[in-house]
């Protein structure tokens, strides 16, 4: 048995003692949990260094979350600001790099709840996208936080397209100036990060104006408040948009521009592709370090929960039984630990594939950017749509304790439903991945005889690799084979990717127009996406789990995740594979048996599949979620310190007394 | 045109201009709007009724909703006991029966936000259950509110399970005394509505020991506050469970009892069947009264929205389309406005239903029991499932907006999770269903040659039906055939009920206990019961259709939301369709192509439908939802309320400016 001393770490009463309905789940250990663990970590050392920083922030009652709870949105901001500030004292009496793994592992045990995350942003941006003589200027004073910066792209009216933004930067010949303005209520900037109370300068996407004429999207640097005082300056007027579903910590803004001139000139973004990566590695880092955790953190919370709590018997004469062991338990939670997994080896196979793209790009070869582009966009929709319907399937799992903040789990589920907007609406996402898929199918339509193959990125490879039209499934076991069920989701996949082309090119044969044609099939298209996306997964997963040939125990036990994931997705998709007769109904029952074989393997294995994410106690932040399994102890003790019980009843003297005794003046 | 007069209720600066793009929408009617809303209450005189109310409820500021959003829980709690205090006051005021229609309407116009719900239902809970002697007693006490009550059952470790409730009454034979005790930390009462922070008694459900022998579960009121100074009695530990994903206004609470004594003898509880009825009843009207009302709202405020958004374009010429123009919106927000219509006359029609089955009961005939309780369980499993995620559908359909609690969109997601587990855990109830369905199946297959078909509850008379193995559907329109697809989901629902059953003879009869073949197989009732459950609603929505052959207009735009609701649920499940080539892969599409059809008809009427139910602004409580459409400008505004613009920047002096300033001390 590794040792578990690292995750044990709230140091409360209870700490000390397993509670023995989960210390029982531990015993038998089928795998070595630690060595998983540093699989996740990219190795043992990455794992020691991350405990190191994580016994750091634990440390500091400055880094403490556990009143994120009972807070005010004012509150929170405040704390949150507070982390920012002495990260900043810590980092640099450490020696921490901006960019090094410290900082990172810093901000996960924080679990992101720390202020000026966008000034972060602005910074990473401007070093990829600013001018020499630009970055000369503004790195050393957003590095030293001479200055809090913020972007600021998003406004009332107008999200995702980037083309209908109203804020304009009107260039005036005379002064040699450009002029920012807001020339209406919902050309208001709306929801950057940092923006309501803390920014001082904001990247400002504007439509530039010269002599008239419309020159598209540019970005400004533009001071809004006072260094001295922090008041806005003349012709800004700025503020907090109010209370959200989550993200108390975080001051989205709004911000109006009153015909304000930009310090120094615009930033003039570069080409499309040479912008391009940098955003999708954020984009990817972002999902692997802030979404995916999130679900990975659901799911810790929900199983340890599900081994403690016990409700009914499975035989009068047994006792109650742990939730966990009840089949319909194992099918709310099993697929959700298996995304968990699925995703982050995605989230590394493609982080390494962006790696190789950009030395491509280097080389100015820009053939990997469409590829490039539809794994980002698919990963993002997938992720935070999967991420968020997995974290709500734990909440629910927990049953009325998951509807209690203390559990952890409402913040985790409203933190990840945000992720299905932020950073491109998930529908619109898909909707890119589709037209990819289009047009890659359009490709291996395009010369028949030759080998357009040989050009079809990777990850739409099987539109022209020899296609089955029956699964060869003739018993459960079948199922249980990586190229059975990745041929199975391809298959699927290619011919809901035909379907849609074919849809869409009958429209237009009929006389739509090829704009009405394409509104008119994109439910069609979404479903072929969301196909597409699927098979990426599960291969992403079957190939991660090839290169664990060297660890025999642990490729076995993430194997069973791997089939469990495929498998899943087959069976709630099953009108896909029954469609032309892919799958017969029959397949689809073994598929089944397999499905239900497997949750029952994946059990005794649960606690410790999930233990291997190696959270601390801390950064769970949930009374039902501590590697002790004391849930109840701390739930009770924890509601103690809620405001409700801490101050007076705000109703007895104005409300309560009068109704009680309002009979004695009737009498 | 109907007046809508109504509706625009709030009085603030933009109500009195519409804006043109929800104008628009409002100018062809194919449909009598006014009339739907009639039909809705059930008559235009409760129409009236409910508009009178309203405009009362919404003429007094006591009763205002509209800073909730900027609320801590202390503040909501308090608001909710003030309105709460003046809803008596206004009540008595103007004579409003306890339970008439008047109350009733002014709950729905605060959406419920009011204390004291529960003294609400431990009174009814009084009137049905207990003795005239104390009924005489305790319904005084309780309607002048002398005591305030609440019910006190679910424990900090158990729910669902309630013979696994721990709490104990012991007889004392000496005394001739009960005396009840909470004998571990998970004994505690936890959830009860009304305890934390305001009741005086509470009816506690215990497990009753008699000579050391338990007896089984009874009620006891027990008196836990001072009723001079709202003090804990002696032996009473009670406060409130703290922060919760919704609900701050109610302060749910717990309790341990430390050997106390309760206020007079125990309510004995009747027998099952009499019991039975009253509770069945609240569990049907919390669902058309609190559950439904939610997704309503919902609809209302994601279709305004949609039509006030506009973003991108259909065409590069046009201007940018309101988003509801977009099929993949309409596939977002029209099964939602669907399943809004189908619940509301499934509900109707199940009361009907009930009121019919209490007469029986009256004379001594139970034989409707068993369908009653697979009705209500399934219906409240059904309706919090899909009311919940249709909830949240409608508030992603907003994008970031919808992320604003100012959208009032997330306290209706949040408001409506929850009810996924009060009032019986959806799973379980979902099983309870399948056990109705598989004592049907067998029922069905016990006597052959014999006519079982004469017993079968009407629900699932289906079982005995004769059945097609195909289905007759030639071409896309077919599908839209109320029989068509009624007999299509009693199809389905059938076969899958009778493979769970096969599956668990099997189980059996390979050496399986009936206890473990069950858990092995609840994955699999599961999916039979959600199938029958979908057939009961469509089936319900058809037959309302039907009743509405005097109103051909309305009855034209309802079949329409009918149809899409049956044909939405075959898509999404089509694997179930497909199975056994029930249905063929063209079937499947041509009901894909009728879907995209219905959602292009419906697109006309989406402004109306919604309209149609009816909420004032106030009650929408949203600044996205207002029937003028002026959706920017009430954002902007009414985010100016809030604290962190109003108050000052509680980070500034401590954390941003030292921040600022620190690099001159670097100099």
């Amino acid at each position: 048995m590794g040792s578990p001393v690292h995750r044990v770490s709230l140091g409360d009463t209870w700490s000390r003692q397993m509670h023995p309905d989960i210390e029982s789940e531990r015993y038998m250990q089928s795998f070595d949990v630690e060595r998983l663990t540093n699989i996740l970590d990219g190795g043992a050392q990455n794992t020691a260094l991350r405990r190191k920083v994580e016994s750091i922030i634990h440390s500091y009652p400055e880094f403490s979350c556990k009143d994120n709870y009972f807070m005010t949105q004012n509150e929170r901001y405040k704390a949150a600001m507070r982390r920012a500030f002495h990260i900043r004292l810590i980092a640099r009496h450490l020696g921490w790099l901006e960019d090094g793994r410290e900082l990172g592992y810093a901000y996960r045990a924080l679990s992101g709840d720390v202020a000026l995350n966008i000034h972060r942003v602005f910074l990473r941006a401007l070093r990829s996208l600013g001018s020499e003589e630009q970055i000369a200027k503004w790195d050393p004073l957003c590095k030293n936080i001479q200055i809090i910066a913020t972007y600021a792209q998003t406004e009332l009216g107008h999200g995702t397209y980037l083309q209908g933004l109203e804020t304009e930067a009107t260039y005036d010949a005379a002064t040699q100036e450009f002029v920012i303005h807001s020339p209406t209520l919902t050309a208001t900037k709306w929801w950057p990060g940092d923006l309501g109370r803390s920014a001082t300068h904001a990247l400002v996407q504007a439509q530039l104006i010269c002599s008239g004429a419309r020159r598209g999207m540019h970005a400004f640097i533009v001071p809004i408040r006072s260094l001295q005082d922090h008041t806005p300056l003349p012709g800004i007027i700025v503020g907090d948009i109010g209370p959200k579903m989550d993200f108390d910590q975080t001051d989205n803004g709004f911000l109006q521009l009153n015909h304000v001139l930009p310090d120094g000139t615009y930033v003039k973004l570069g080409t499309a592709q040479s912008n391009y990566l940098p955003m999708v590695v954020v984009r990817v880092e972002l999902l692997s370090g802030e979404v995916l955790p999130i679900l990975q953190k659901a799911c810790v919370i929900a199983m340890r929960y599900s081994v403690i709590r016990r409700q009914s018997r499975l035989r009068p004469s047994d006792p109650e039984a742990k939730v966990l062991d009840y089949q319909t338990q194992q099918q709310k939670l099993f697929p959700q630990l298996a995304i968990s997994y699925a995703f982050h080896f995605l989230a590394v196979s493609l982080l390494e594939f962006f790696q190789h793209s950009y030395t491509a790009i280097l080389n100015r070869d820009f053939s990997f950017l469409p590829e490039l582009h539809a794994l980002s966009t698919g990963m993002k929709a997938m992720m935070s749509e999967f991420c968020t319907q997995g974290a709500e399937m734990c909440r629910r799992a927990c049953g009325g304790h998951g509807y209690s903040k203390l559990s952890g789990l409402p913040s985790l589920v409203t933190k990840l439903s945000a992720s299905c907007t932020y950073e491109g609406e998930n529908t619109v996402l898909y909707l890119q991945v589709a037209r990819f898929l289009v047009k890659s199918y359009l490709q291996t339509q395009m010369s028949p005889g030759s080998t357009p193959q040989r050009s079809l990125p990777p990850s739409v490879a099987y539109l022209t690799a020899p296609d089955l039209a029956r699964c060869p499934a003739q018993r459960a076991a079948d199922f249980l084979c990586p190229e059975l069920y990745t041929t199975a989701w391809a298959h699927v996949a290619a011919r809901l990717i035909k379907d849609s082309v074919q849809h869409l090119q009958t429209l237009m044969q009929s006389g739509a127009d090829q704009h009405e044609a394409w509104n008119q099939t994109t439910v069609i298209h979404l479903q072929a996406a969301k196909a597409h996306c699927y098979y990426v997964t599960v291969k992403g997963f079957t190939e991660a789990l090839e290169k664990l040939e060297n660890e025999p125990a642990i490729q076995q036990v993430l194997k069973r995740l791997c089939d469990l994931h495929a498998i899943h997705g087959i069976l709630t998709n099953s009108g896909d594979f029954l469609h032309d007769a892919f799958l017969s109904g029959d397949q689809v029952d073994m598929a089944r048996t397999a499905y239900l074989d497997l949750l029952r393997l994946i059990r005794k294995d649960a606690i410790l599949l999930t233990d291997a994410f190696d959270f601390t106690d801390q950064c769970l932040n949930s009374a039902l979620g501590c590697y002790d399994g004391n849930v109840y102890e701390r739930l009770f003790q924890w509601a103690q310190k809620s405001p409700t019980n801490t101050q007076e009843n705000p109703a007895y003297e104005e409300y309560i007394r009068p109704l009680l005794q309002s009979w004695k003046s009737k009498l």
